[in-house]
C-alpha cells in the first residue's frame, strides 16, 4: 500500500513484515488519525499486538503468526534441541490463544510447525522458519493480488458496491481481499462507488476502509450499519463484497459481526453477495459454522467509542450508562446459501465447492 | 416515568408538559448522563428543541407540537384577529418544518388548527388551544397505556425480546409504545429479558432505552446493531417490538433507520415482528412507504460519536477521518409484509387493516 511520507515522497508499505528478529506492522489502533509502524522485538509483544488488534484481518494475522514463529525461534536462548522443541510447542500454543476465530492464524502456525519438523538442529530451524515465514507472507500477498484479478470482472462501470468491516490491504499483507477487486477495477479505469458500513463496535469500516479508499481515490460514503439495508431496499446497491475470517467445509462463512445481516438483506433484495478469501482462510475441519468458536470480545468496545477529539488527541467516549451490561459477539455465521460465490486466488467458487479446492 | 431526585424522593415525570406558556421537557440530549428538564419559554425555542432532538420519538414530538401551538397563541403580541390567524398559520408551517418524518407532528398541528377554526377571538383561541393541547397530551399517554395492555400478552415468561431505537416513555408523553407492553409484563410478574440495539448513529438504544430499562429493573443487554441478526440466527430472540414514526395506509412502517434490517432478519428467522404505535402515527394520505419523506440528518452524527468522557464531561469523538463523506438517512421503510401485527390502543391489527381503524 502506498503512503505519502511527511516529506511528500511516496513509500510502498506492507501491513506486516519482518527484518532480523523484529516484526514491523502498520499500527491499526492509531489509524486513521496517525500512520505509524509498530515494531515488535519480542514474541510476547507480537502476541499482544494480535490480541489488542494492532494488527487485524485474517490474512494479516496469519502472516504475523508465521513471522512470530520465526521470531520465537530466533529469540530462543539456549542450545538444547529438545528444550527448543518444547519451547516452540508452547510458543505455538500461546500464539494460537491470541485470537480464536480467524483461521489464518491456526493455518500459519500449523504450516510453520510442519516446516519445523524437518529441521534437526536449532540453527537450521531458525533458517527454515525465517525463509518459510517470508515465503508465507509473499504467497499471502500474491493470493490477494489474484483475488483481485478474479474478482475484478464482477465490478461494472457505475457499480455501487457495499462492503463491511475492513478487508483491504490493512487486513492482509497487501492488496486486500474484498478491496483487491476494487483496486484493480480502479486501475482498469472503471468508475464505481462504495458504501462502507462503519462496522460497530470497532468502526473498522469508518476508520480503516475509509482510510484506504481515500488514499486509493475510490469514491465512497461511510454509512451506519443500520442504513445498509435501506440502500439495498432502494435498489442503490449492485454488489456486496466482504472478507472472511474462516470458511467451513460446507461454505458457511465466519466474518465480522453484521456480515450475516448484510447477507440476508442482499438475498432478500436480489443483490449478489460475494466473499473474498484465500485458501489460508478455509478450514475443512469445521463442517459448518456452528463448529467455529465465535470470539466474545471485551464489552467495553460496545460501551465506549474510540475516536479523536477536536484537539487531535485520542478520545474514548462512554456511550452506554454505567452499570449496564452488554453482549459482544465479534463475529457471526453466514450460511452458505446466502453466498453467491467465494472469490479465491484460483477463481470464483460456489460455496459448496470449497472442499474440492483446498 | 418515575425518577429518583437527588434527595432520594421519587417523582413521577412526563416526557413533556406545559405550565402557563412554558413547555417543559426531559432533555434527551443530556441523557443518560444527566437527568434535567429543559424549559422552553418561546415558540422558537420549542421548534429548535424538536429539530435538535432535545425531545424525540413520534408521540413525544406530537404532544410537544400540540403544546407549541398553544404556546404560539399565548405569546402572540397583538389584538387583531386577522393578524393572529396569519401568525398562527405561519407558526404552524414553521413548526411542521422542524422534522419531516414523524407523522405525529403533522397530526398534532392539524388537530390544533382544526380546534382553532372554532374560535372567533384571540382569547377564546388561547383557551381552546390550552385545553385541547392538554387533552391531546393526556390522550396520547392513555393510548400508550392501552398499547401496553394489548401488547402485554405477546410477552411470555422467559421471552427474549429485541427492540430498536427508543420507543419508551421518553419517546412518548408516558409509558412508551414498544416498551409499554414490557412495563406491564414486568408489573404482572413475568420474567423476560431484552436485547437493546444500540441504534447508531445517535445511540438512542444504548443511551435512552438502556436508561429506561435500568430504572424499570427490566434485565437487558445492549448490543451493536450488527449483532441483532446473529442472536436471531442463534434462536435467542423470541419477539421483536419496535415503535414507528409513520404508518402508511397499506401498513408500511417508517421507523428509525435499521428497523427494516431487523424486520427482514426476523422474517428470515421466523421471529414475530411487532410495531407498537397509536393512531396519531397513522397517515392514510401516504398509500405506501415510498410516499414518505425520509429525513436526511447532518452527517456529523455519523462522523462523530457523542458520549461522556472519563472526567464526566460530554465528549464528542471523531470516528471518520477528515475529508470523508457519509450518508445518513435517519429512517427507513419496512414493507407491511414483514410486520406480524401493529399494537394499537384498540388492539393488535394486521398491517393491512390500518385503513379500517383510523
Amino acid at each position: 500500500m502506498k503512503v505519502k511520507n511527511s516529506d511528500g515522497s511516496i513509500q510502498d508499505y506492507r501491513t506486516v513484515w519482518m527484518e532480523g528478529s523484529t516484526i514491523h506492522m502498520v499500527d491499526q489502533k492509531k489509524l486513521p488519525y496517525t500512520f505509524s509502524i509498530y515494531a515488535s522485538d519480542s514474541f510476547e509483544k507480537t502476541v499482544r499486538a494480535i490480541t489488542v488488534m494492532r494488527v487485524r484481518g485474517a490474512p494479516a494475522i496469519g502472516a504475523t503468526a508465521a513471522f512470530a514463529m520465526s521470531q520465537a525461534a530466533l529469540l530462543f536462548e539456549g542450545e538444547d534441541m529438545s528444550e527448543f522443541e518444547t519451547y516452540m510447542g508452547e510458543s505455538a500454543g500461546y500464539l494460537e490463544s491470541s485470537r480464536p476465530t480467524a483461521y489464518d492464524l491456526f493455518y500459519a502456525v500449523s504450516q510453520m510447525k510442519e516446516k519445523l519438523g524437518a529441521s534437526s538442529d536449532i540453527s537450521s530451524a531458525r533458517r527454515i522458519l525465517a525463509s518459510e515465514s517470508q515465503r508465507f507472507a509473499n504467497e499471502s500477498a500474491e493470493m490477494c493480488r489474484l483475488i483481485g484479478v478474479y474478482g475484478e470482472p464482477l465490478i461494472s462501470d457505475n457499480s455501487r458496491i457495499l462492503t463491511h468491516c475492513n478487508a483491504g490491504a490493512l487486513g492482509c499483507v497487501d492488496y486486500g481481499t474484498a478491496l483487491a477487486p476494487m483496486r484493480l477495477a480502479r486501475d482498469n479505469g472503471k468508475r464505481f462507488s462504495v458504501y462502507v458500513d462503519e462496522t460497530r463496535p470497532r468502526f473498522q469500516g469508518a476508520k480503516l476502509t475509509s482510510w484506504e479508499l481515500m488514499k486509493e481515490d475510490i469514491p465512497f460514503s461511510v454509512i451506519a450499519d443500520n442504513a445498509a439495508g435501506y440502500f439495498m431496499y432502494l435498489g442503490e446497491v449492485d454488489l456486496v463484497i466482504v472478507g472472511a475470517d474462516r470458511i467451513c467445509a460446507n461454505g458457511d462463512v465466519i466474518n465480522k459481526v453484521g456480515t450475516y445481516e448484510k447477507a440476508v438483506l442482499a438475498k432478500e433484495n436480489d443483490v449478489p453477495f460475494y466473499v473474498a478469501a484465500p485458501r489460508s482462510t478455509f478450514d475443512l475441519s469445521c463442517k459448518s459454522g456452528t463448529d467455529v468458536r465465535i470470539e466474545e470480545r471485551n464489552i467495553n468496545e460496545v460501551i465506549f467509542a474510540d475516536g479523536m477529539g477536536e484537539d487531535g488527541i485520542a478520545r474514548r467516549t462512554r456511550i452506554v450508562p454505567e452499570g449496564v451490561s452488554a453482549k459482544y459477539p465479534s463475529f457471526d455465521i453466514t450460511p452458505a446459501r446466502y453466498v453467491s460465490g467465494i472469490i479465491t486466488e484460483a477463481g470464483i467458487l460456489a460455496p459448496g465447492d470449497i472442499a474440492y479446492f483446498v
